[in-house]
């Protein structure tokens, strides 16, 4: 046999669309979703966590019509041959389970999941192949009241998370009142029906002249392309005009002027009555249209889900990356789908749910301010002897048994500018010294950091003079000086 | 083309080996995650939370040598053609991570990282394909400083996961002092060298006399089959048998056995002395041999690391399946490795590190009561009236906005027996009742279910007459009456 050649030295990088998450950033998500779990709990919803790998058989979306499945997922043959894929959301597996163990849960079974999912799609910019998704799904409730108590909730989970009435609105709309536009419109092939549908879909582009011309004839676009339209006549295309603008002042409002849209269609007056039981059950509860409202306009998922849909959006304005100011958006939608577990069982299950999108939510909570913000890094105890290390040792002990977080320099103390220069890499609040001199008067050198930094930049020769950065106390208060130090840099 | 056939029902089930985990499972997995980021960031370690994929040249370990690299990894290929697979620990990760982030992280640099990993093997009880670690990792420090630390980190985690002193201990090995063993022994050849490795492996089963035999001549084990010994003389056995067993009272006395062991071998003395340091700092931090011990019949990993082992064991009685006592036995483990990134990078980077068994410790704190036991329900509203859905949507929110984790019965509510059986169900502590009757007098009825069930099981009439489970109040006093009942309850 040839000698095997030495293989090269593997790149050090993540797969094309991966990334890692750094210190603040898991502790941040971890902290959101810690939070979200606990007013999904408080709402009755069970924790669930299915497994991250399912056969491609029970994902079903994307079942393999070639060799390899790739179009999606992330999928692989195992030892007998069966494809087996990542997860691409949670909704899917909610399915899986539930037709799997519906023998033993309740009914209705609200449960939360968060965690992970994998997309095998083309990575772009804040585009990634894994990414986090946070939903809760009641499952088996036929009633609108789980579409308005998962609107309730997650008001709340915004609310939970910093974000102040007012900076917030949950929109909801109903695809029943969709389905009884269409009847209006005399709309009755499902071709024609698609076609209308995905004409809607461009509304939030387009605006109300945009999508009477993509039904009537046709419409030339900001590129200069000529886009065919649906064909509808002028009269036709009415009813939904209407019901995209007719949101009004106030729910009730809005629910008359859907009414009229929807005319004598018995499926659209089902879905505004819907609507308007919301609408009720939700002011029962203190929740007013300052924080859920009835809008007509939220057009996102409506081909998707089969009853009422909800969107969760922050009104702020933020900055884009032009500068111009614009809304913030979308952060977490949802909505009624009745055949969550027929494709297993044959049997029709009614189940509506919630998905937030956690890393939009923590961009903008970061954007306000709300979380992140200064990072602030561990107490250092620096190493001027390295044979009194376990007196180093000692001093971070007592400081973590104080619950301050602390530790020992461990790299080559040698260099003591390279200690300083790790504390201040670690962003550091102090930094303690102990010498041998030191350790001989039985004391401690502590230094502000923070304070020192500042000083440092903006004080004047008096100033630093005045304001000392650095503290000589005997060693049994160190604990004592260090957290004296700690708040009042908080 | 032939028209398709339609597709069977898909199975609604995992694959092999996985499996999925229901609320309290969930949380209680989640809350012992939580307390221990929460020791290990008060030690200054920062999280990290890396890509679940990496590419298969990056893990390293499994390279495929055959068209398709399913050996231990879940693996496929991306869109070009490039191996990427599922992380099957997160050390692998760790070391990617570093050589390609190097250069803006802090050195030494501290991290933490929690979350499953992936074996692609044969599945077996309680052995699954997926399931969490919790890794703890110093890298770029060469001072046993830091090994010392992170034994301490970990009896610190033990305790706050609610395991007292005296239930666990930490026991600490060095490689340095076995390869020291094996100089004294004239064991210089490579393949020699690993033949007393894999047969002190051996020890725990088979004792100091099977060791010594597996370490000559042979050994008939309890199946009947001979198995051949390395072939050592009986005298050269001896410095390897006296390191096995030199476990003294003290830590002491420990280490002048082990400096008999290792004879004049440098190597051996140098990994004494490292044990004599760790044992030293621990002391000035307060851990004594009641909790981190020196203890050369830790075998566990000796193989793979180049350094300080340890391993961390629960040292109370169990009953195993067949209803015999034992101990519970190991629950992390971890030392020193010091060829982390050279893979990637050439350069030599000592590293040391902890890996925590999540799933054996819960296992561990469900067998002594301290997670888990009876789970407690929500508060179950009950729907006498089906049009007054919005006053049970009113209570639920009341008692949710007061804290209390609560729900309306989101199913038919035709069957009132049904409702009930539902809260049965959920562990429900309370369910409140409000038909026509009481809303007209404007009271609720509030059932404890908790006293009710144990009161059908065990009172006698007289006592039941006397204890009522079931209370009305005004509707006012709704909340204050579920809190003090819950209270009651706790």
């Amino acid at each position: 046999m040839a000698k095997v050649k030495k293989a090269p030295r593997p790149k050090a990088q993540t797969p094309k669309g991966f990334r890692d998450y750094f210190g603040h950033e898991v502790r941040e998500r971890t902290e959101m979703l810690s939070k979200i779990a606990g007013v999904y709990h408080r709402y009755g919803f069970e924790a669930l966590e299915s497994s991250a790998v399912e056969t491609v058989e029970a994902l079903g979306k994307f079942l393999p019509d070639v060799d390899r499945p790739n179009e999606g997922v992330f999928a692989w043959q195992d030892e007998d041959d069966n494809w087996m894929a990542l997860r691409y959301d949670l909704t899917a597996p909610l399915a899986r389970v539930y037709a799997e163990h519906r023998n033993d849960l309740p009914l209705p079974y609200r449960r939360f999941a968060m965690g992970p999912v994998w997309r095998n799609e083309k990575p772009g910019p804040g585009r990634y192949r894994q990414f986090y998704q946070c939903d809760a799904d009641t499952v088996g409730a036929a009633s609108v009241a789980a579409d308005a108590e998962i609107c309730a909730m997650l008001a709340d989970c915004l609310e939970e998370l910093g974000i102040p009435r007012g900076d917030y609105l949950i929109r909801v709309n109903n695809r029943k009142v969709l389905n009884g536009v269409l009847q209006a419109m005399g709309v009755t092939e499902e071709e024609q029906a698609a076609a209308v549908l995905r004409t809607i879909d461009k509304f939030d582009k387009v605006g109300e002249s945009g999508v009477r011309e993509l039904l009537g004839k046709g419409r030339l676009d900001a590129s200069g392309a000529y886009i065919d339209g649906v064909g509808l006549a002028p009269e036709q295309a009415e009813p939904v005009l209407a019901f995209l603008t007719s949101k009004g002042a106030t729910n009730g409002e809005t629910l008359a002027n859907l009414r009229n849209a929807v005319g004598d269609a018995p499926i659209g007056a089902e879905g505004v009555d819907e609507l308007a039981e919301i609408a009720d059950l939700l002011a029962a509860q203190g929740y007013g249209p300052d924080r859920i409202v009835i809008d007509p306009s939220v057009v996102r998922g409506l081909g998707y889900y089969t009853g009422p849909v909800f969107e969760a959006e922050l009104t702020f304005e933020i900055l884009d990356e032009k500068g111009r100011k614009r809304q913030f958006g979308s952060v977490a939608g949802g909505g009624r789908y009745d055949d969550l577990v027929k494709r297993f069982t044959g049997q029709v299950v009614p189940a509506t749910g919630v998905s937030i999108g956690v890393d939009r939510l923590l961009a903008a909570l970061r954007e306000k301010g709300r979380v992140g913000g200064s990072e602030t890094g561990p107490v250092v105890v620096t190493v001027m002897d390295r044979d009194r290390m376990a007196d180093y040792q000692a001093m971070v002990a007592e400081l973590r048994q104080a619950g301050i977080r602390a530790e020992v320099y461990l790299g080559n103390p040698k260099n003591f500018g390279n200690q300083l220069k790790y504390a201040d890499k670690r962003h550091s609040p102090v930094a303690v010294i102990e010498g041998g001199d030191e350790k001989a008067r039985g004391v401690v050198q502590i230094k502000d950091l923070i304070l020192g930094a500042k000083i440092a930049e903006n004080a004047s020769l008096e100033e630093w003079k005045e304001r000392p950065s650095q503290y000589e106390v005997a060693r049994g208060d160190l604990v004592a000086k260090v957290r004296e130090i700690l708040e009042g840099q908080a």
